[in-house]
């Protein structure tokens, strides 16, 4: 055997020059889940994440329903199921999202895995590269990974504290044609700002005057601790509005079980768009999610976790006031996970991280959040996480670094 | 209020005219899972589905994997997780890996939410609209509902007895220039055919020359019950294919849970596109999964499963022997689930299936298998989901279907 022949035996595989597509090739990991790998050093106290608290998961709850859904429904909790979810859990769900004023049947409902893959299966169906898609600015920075995986461009509404200005959404529909409108009217993620009703009506018939679907990300929207209930999105827009619902936030995120809830005549399209996806949600965790349901605790579940939260919040806001310099401002949210906070506009909230982690407290800033890149004076502050101990501590180290750094 | 007002309050949304992409609306329903509708229904005997066979779930293994998962790791448990899957199930599956043949390391393994995620992952990854995949002919119909949303073209590949004609590939490939090689190299599905280990370097060293990857799916690799094992895909080519493992076929579908298997080099690329997708798959399943596998009880199971799956084949086998007319061929499977039949050219398994259907017995018939859609004399047989009395009943009406049509 010559050297050559040699030679071309040894060739070795070159995946990292794989003909991977472009637009791959420039996907960013999301920041978030890089600063949550620092938030996840021993010491450091996390402000960062959506993560609910682990305090109030119903753990016992949860193992007693997962040996109930193994002992009444043997081997069919584990077999492959319909690319809709288990009848028996949309049932459910369409009780309880009826309950919640939107009148909603069985067909309405389709199982996804967590609300990131609802949202995620309406930019599937969706989005062209170059199209133009009405999101609040800021948003969830999920939402926006999702969207630029198709090549989204963004028509980014500003906010007052009655939610997205509906004048500005009618004009960016004119002009650029966006394929839909994707909000978070409650609790908004990151700012905690809820869209008012008489706001929601005005958009719903923005929406209808245009043909195009609301997509309203509600995962947060039943944990209200303080103000006045408004109707949700679904409840006022009904059939002009796909609304997105978990678990994970209500009962515990590591389940992956959420829905769509939309009319069935699209609804049909988006099992379509699931089936190629993933061909269906965990069988197993819907029966666990069904018979935990069944037990009736999850209302009583909900109160408890308002309580929990809402106190965490208001000790947030107060060590806020106490701490955080006069120069900053910050929103007081009526439920939900976050709060937002401004720094003058010459700071920068990425940098100040740097110190901020020096002194273990971790926090989201804000520019990822902006389609158009702005806000880095900006940054979320999560309060359903920590303890009010450590939310306490965490609060006077930030209150530190900034009041240091006011110039 | 004049009328023009009142009505133009009372426009209504029109959800079935909202702009999904046209390749959404192109999109058809599986016809597996319309052929699986009606086997679900009473009485009906079904050599349709994938399914694995009920009576072979370790249903109380899992219930007090579930207990002890709740047990030991509490809320961690039920919280948020990682994109690349929870660290102790990917070390347990890089040692499984390693053990099968090919050297693995954690770094290696993400978990997806079950196979068809992964075969959507690599079709994310890699395709753009018109662009070429190495199929074989036929093939798996669910990745062909993965890869036809992304709008791929299929370079079908012949098989003889040996798997794939490597010939036929290194000319497609030089003329398409396809972006990977989609393969089920042992008890290939629909076809029961094992790609022997000439044939595998054989591809290996094509794929390796023009450097595209290959993407081999093996969900019940394991499940051999006569003949000389073949080294793996993966144990043979290293980092030049991605694998697909999954518990679907060896634990049970309904947990959701699988994983790639590649280069580190390209791995993380997979755990950002898996990130805008779903975030990550089910913490609680993966717990589960987990402590399953610390039990040591795998093997033993999969040897049961070996004698099980393997006594319904020859059963099967049998029976066709006895019942089908001699005018028709079928495939003898060392492995898996599947075997594969051939009516002669001018009849049409389509259209028989309506006969069967009136005799309470459904098949998957072959033409979806094929991506140039021919094969309308062909049709896939299960025989792992039915009993070895449904099995000999079932073949019996079949074969009364096929005699009587036989011209």
């Amino acid at each position: 055997m010559d050297k050559g022949a040699f030679m071309e035996k040894e060739i070795v595989a070159m995946p990292d020059k794989w003909p991977f597509t472009q637009h791959v090739m420039n996907l960013s990991t999301s920041i978030i889940r890089e600063i949550l790998k620092i938030s996840s050093q021993p010491g450091v106290i996390s402000l960062a994440g959506g993560y609910p608290s682990p305090d109030m998961f119903p753990i016992e709850d949860i193992k007693q329903a997962a040996i109930d859904a193994i002992d009444e429904f043997q081997s069919t909790a584990l077999q492959y199921s319909f690319s809709m979810g288990i009848p028996q859990l949309r049932e459910a769900i369409a009780k309880r999202e009826t309950e919640l004023g939107s009148s909603t049947k069985m067909e309405n409902i389709l199982i996804t895995s967590g609300s990131q893959q609802g949202i995620e299966l309406t930019a599937r169906a969706l989005i062209e590269p170059g199209d133009y898609i009405v999101t609040e600015n800021p948003t969830y920075v999920g939402a926006l990974q999702a969207f630029n995986f198709y090549q989204a461009r963004y028509a980014a509404i500003d906010m007052d504290h009655d939610g997205m200005l509906v004048d500005q959404v009618e004009v960016a529909v004119k002009k650029y044609k966006p394929k839909f409108i994707y909000t978070i009217s409650t609790f908004q993620n990151p700012t905690g700002i809820t869209m008012t009703e008489e706001r929601k009506r005005a958009l719903i018939d923005v929406a209808v005057k245009y043909n195009i679907p609301i997509v309203d990300d509600s995962p947060y929207g039943e944990i209200r601790f303080t103000g006045k209930p408004v109707p949700t999105m679904k409840a006022v827009g009904g059939e002009a509005v796909i609304s997105l619902g978990t678990f994970s936030k209500i009962v515990a995120p590591g389940l992956r079980t959420a829905w769509m809830n939309g009319s069935d005549k699209i609804i049909h399209t988006f099992e379509k768009v699931k089936q190629g996806a993933d061909l269906h949600s965990g069988t197993y965790v819907q029966y666990i999610l069904y018979k935990y349901l069944e037990t009736g605790k999850l209302p009583d579940h909900i109160k408890d976790l308002i309580v929990s939260y809402g106190e965490k919040c208001n000790l947030m806001l107060k060590e806020i006031e106490d701490n955080f310099p006069e120069e900053m401002t910050w929103t007081h949210p009526e439920g939900g996970l976050f709060l937002w906070c401004e720094l003058p506009s010459n700071m920068s909230a990425s940098k100040l991280l740097q110190e901020a982690v020096k002194e273990k407290v971790t926090y989201v800033y804000g520019h990822p959040f902006f389609p158009d890149g702005q806000g880095d004076n900006t940054f979320r502050l999560n309060f359903s996480n920590a303890t009010l101990d450590d939310i306490s501590t965490a609060i006077r180290r930030l209150g530190k670094v900034f009041r240091r750094n006011m110039t």
